[in-house]
């Protein structure tokens, strides 16, 4: 018996689409007016899922307030009010499109949550358009 | 070709992180605020969706109208303006978790719908903590 | 390694819920007010979801610009503003249920997406009712 | 001391921008693809607003159920899943744009409100477009 | 030139609608299911508006982060996960209607708030029924 | 008979809170990570708001399709995937913070707008902090 709990939250960012090994001109050609080599930038909101048996003793599959103080510490206190290219290691060298970032949020939390629970994430860039990762 | 169809209610409840057979220091530890003996409340927002094929004669899985009928009659009578641990049978020995309760939920539907749709239920405790369940 | 991206569109149609080979009287009792022969309407929502490895060169699994000017030619130019039932052919002998909706919107767009991707479609009528299709 | 109580309500209906004095040619040019014969439709979300003392001995400015049913009998009953303009009279003759559809719901309700009470409403066509009208 | 700045919190409570010189009764009989003695609750959404020159200094009519902190401390460390009757002094005799609700949320932060700003609460009970408060 | 007619779009911008005649230490202590020099970014919600008498020829206060073509050469073209600071006239020298936006917004709209309407607008830079301006 399977069951998936579901926590939302949310960092406030700047990015542009970018390639550092091509041309200003090509990253506007591809990605137009997003890669703006001024910035711009978004209010991310992520919903972080958690798949597994519920433990008896508790009737949780995963503790809420663990999981929710696991996205502040992994996530937004890494995310928020950030330069996603400038300021976080990952995209040094990988383009911050939401793909990429939904894989590198995946990343950091896959390592500190129990490995019989299964995680997937899902990142909304604007109301308007979302990706959702599960590692598979 | 297998299609679903969601429909969208909700509940105002009561209720208390709570087990009986621990103390109320026991819950506090693991439940935090949420063991507050007073209870606290939410609105509850609940997706039901059910899976088959479209019947070609009504272009229909299953019609809304059944389906919100038997929401109201299996869930919101017993739900909605309740105290869940005081008032609602299956929580007299389960702690009403969002999970437990989606469960509940759950079997209480499933046994109402025909057994060639498949189920699942998502639960909203607040707009930034929900379950999904389908049982499996 | 697949993600899934998504792309919210809306248009505004009226419908009603109707067989022609059935009378009036029959459309009524199965459809209730649905089938009011003069059309009701509903500002429809609509996500397409596409799932499919990132491409490294760009980071996408398909360019946003691309999709959005997709759902546009393919399904808002079509559905916008119109009569479901009089002004859109594939509803002139199919019941324009959301679930029949949903599966043409599908077959419109499938034609025109990469078959290395995967395509689901899910189809807000109003805000409490919505279905969801992949084409399984 | 006065306070503003709030309810929400919603109904389905078709509508066509029209003058039954221009021609089709001229409502086209004047309303757009809103003026399409074969009429489109919204899911219109209602927001009706009551202004007036606390009633000391129930807390209540209004008593929301008499509300919400008042509502109902008044606007949901002669507007959800019709034609506005075939079968809402008092569009025979009058256009029913937003502003023209709000101005309408006021005057229905205000003749049933105690005139001590003050009332505004506020009209969703879409999302993205939405009136107010308080009668001054 | 006055701008207003509006600020959301929220905060889950259980209450009943009751008076306490009443019979349960009578309670029953004016507040329907809103009075059982088993309480029920809510998941209250609040945004608290302040209305104000900009300072010039820092573009601000007040520190966003200055009225987080104290819709924080003032409402929900006293309000969050409580049951508002039992637990909440200023219920022992006042019936927890939103509209009490929200005069008593305005009162706990005018005192806190500089005189030549206004203040005004809109206090959300679901997501249908809101009251909002100015002090007028 | 005066009625008003709102208007929803976005942008997506980057910025920081800075006043250039400060230090990067005052800045930042002054508006937190809000100053980070690498900027942040949000989706900003805007709803333009105008008042006035229907046009009994319309039955429109105002031609939704000319505001929305209004907020697009105006707001959307100018703001919308920049980095405000850097790329925005306007705050050049003004500290681009919620209200000042609002204010520019408030302007830059209010030359376009006949006379006779009143304007205002409400501007959210993330779900939780929003700010409305009215010209008063």
């Amino acid at each position: 018996m399977r069951i998936t709990v579901n926590r939302k939250a949310h960092f406030n960012a700047a990015h542009r689409l970018f390639r550092s090994d091509w041309s200003d001109e090509k990253n506007l050609a591809v990605f137009g007016k997003c890669s703006n080599p001024h910035y711009h930038g978004h209010n991310y909101e992520l919903i972080v899922s958690v798949t597994g048996e519920i433990d008896p003793e508790t009737g949780f599959v995963m503790d809420m307030k663990v999981l929710k103080g696991l996205i502040k510490t992994e996530i937004e206190d890494t995310f928020d009010h950030k330069n996603l290219n400038e300021e976080v290691l990952e995209f040094k060298k990988l383009n911050p499109t939401a793909e990429n970032i939904s894989v590198v949020i995946w990343n950091k939390l896959r390592s500190k949550i129990n490995k019989t629970l299964d995680l997937s994430v899902t990142l909304y860039e604007t109301p308007r358009n979302f990706v959702s990762y599960s590692g598979e």
